[in-house]
């Protein structure tokens, strides 16, 4: 019984177990350049990341497979903000900021949802897992960040809901690289397949057969 | 912002807020060597681990300070596994065998509670948070493991339901060493309070006051 | 043991306990007589609970008791529906529709939290206990409709969650006059104290001190 | 739009949808007459529908179809009874009473889960939606007790947790009998298949092709 994760290479295969959806997590910032005011310790990444989560998502539009988009949102007076003070994070997603908005491009259509979490884990509190029964989903396709907070607390709660989760290697950011890459290998430690490249993603969405365009 | 934790040094104080309840979360194994039967890649810690949560346990019963204990089961059948099979863990926790036992000495008495649970958070699925409101906790100490699977996403659902958590870094131990340490430092960087000393419990418990037998 | 709640006269003393938080279930209709297109048997009272349910909320901003806005809403393609068409209702709530909007004048303030909600009780997949933790509330006064469906269910949880809840008897309107009042009985079960007049509200608000304007 | 429920009477056809999951809610009493001390008020049918009871689980159990059972306990010291003294019942289900044990007969066997819980609806804090995800179950079947309470709220959280649930009329017993028919006419509202009779069952299990032996 070799417990211990020791390589944590993305896998070339998808792998989805019946109904997808594609979960985007907290891409915000509102098209400044950061979603925090002071971002030098900052991992780095979401510059690069965030347009090609645009891309992605628009892939998945024209395949008609379901987007989610989830929005981390904290009133002014701070009243939802449980315990989020406590540990590294000051206040952070106020509503009315500009860098508490999501990023362009990533805003849901209106057949789309939108959930405003108060939490880490997207279920927290949510209607996710209601909308992921809707949807007929079995695996969810995470995005976005960070990588050791909501990404994978998502993942965890995804995986207690016994759905199939899929992490996007090369599109979600972390809060430094070491807890990246820590709570990569805490996600595969929970499913050995989790862990995939958006490569992979584009070549499963290539087998999803075409939507024909009904006459209204 | 500083967001990464990079010390992760545990505090000697344990700070507790409001009311406490001290969560032992799986120590099994029957009295056996190991909890798991082939256990050569098992981070150690386990046979030291063990009496000193008797100890402890014993300490907060004198004191008359609530102890909830959790224990992961799972029928033969598996029905109730989920996808804990996907994973780094084989067949685990299975009811009736003496490993899916407590440690001996850790076995609740009438007056506590035994929550069984299905999942790895002790939270999932349970009655956890209704006690810990009936108890009116407001801060979880948890000792047990595994430090970076029931432990961490046990203290994650904590801190979403506006819990103050503190673990027991000595107390718990993990799938791997690296794999603890980083959970270690996830669960400071939710509460930068999270991390303590049994030797800080032990001094908290000190200034409880003693409980006065009544006459029956 | 007389089981049986044989007597459901409203009570004429509000007696919360704790901080105290307004919720207001599904007042919707958009300012149209009826929030269902064909309301022939529908139980009537709405158009004389509105304007009612309006003073009532404005009553509490004054005093800056806190109000929680819920309502129903489903898209147009019904992913989020469940099993709601199984029953006696068709399709409602549809979002766009203007009888899918607030009640004029029970629209939420920024300061003030919107739920919008896919199931009946407003517990359900939503952030309401997250909510009234961070107000520290422990009564809920509810108002809206209808009695014997999202009333009712959103008291049980809330019943179960701990929280004290008090009907406001004559501002909340049910799918006909019987099970109205069986839900009513109900309720009474639950919470000997549960069921109140709006008057009762009003005399309880009289004794919270007036908020002091602070200079911006 | 005729919401109001005016006639109950039960189905004579489970049409069930999907697998299938046997809940037994609440009937105990370890074999004494009544479940609680002055039975003076409580609605009469315990002793007719206890040993219908024992018999439908049997039937259940020949044909391999699943059977989970739910029995409400409360430790002596009342840490866990929530708010479940506000209203009519006083103290009830408490662990190591006789009264508290489950109907002789009624016991699970060592394959089937029991679900000991703290408040009325068996979802509340509990694996039950976890278990029915592991059995695969689409359609729950509800009896036991009381109508109004237990039996009404579990199956409203099963109807919004996407399930089909079916009442068996004949075999649940209320606190009296006007709220037993009022919590009839409310699970109709729900689903206006739910309510059934247990001869509908019965022909139902006969569909079930029989478990053919295998030799251990």
């Amino acid at each position: 019984m070799a417990l211990e994760v020791t390589d944590w290479t993305p896998s070339g295969d998808l792998k989805p177990v019946g109904g997808v959806v594609l979960v985007v997590v907290d891409i915000q910032g509102g098209g400044l350049n950061s979603p925090v005011e002071n971002d030098a310790n900052l991992m780095p990444g979401r510059a690069e990341r965030n347009p090609k989560a645009v891309d992605l998502v628009n892939s998945f539009r024209e395949k008609r497979v379901p987007v989610i988009f989830i929005q981390e949102v904290h009133k002014p007076s701070l009243v939802d903000i449980g315990r989020e003070l406590d540990g590294s994070e000051g206040p952070h997603c106020i509503e009315g900021e500009q860098r508490t908005r999501l990023h362009p491009g990533l805003e849901p259509r209106p057949e789309e949802y939108l959930i405003q979490k108060r939490r880490y884990s997207a279920f927290f509190g949510t209607e996710l897992d209601l909308l992921l029964r809707g949807y007929q989903a079995r695996t969810v396709i995470l995005i976005g960040g960070m990588t050791d907070v909501c990404i994978h607390y998502t993942a965890v709660d995804a995986h207690q809901l016994d759905y199939h989760f899929r992490t996007v290697t090369d599109l979600v950011v972390g809060s430094g690289e070491e807890l990246h890459e820590a709570a990569l290998r805490a996600m595969k430690y929970l499913q050995r397949d989790s862990l995939v490249t958006s490569q992979s993603v584009y070549e499963w969405l290539e087998t999803v057969p075409a939507v024909e365009e009904v006459p209204a």
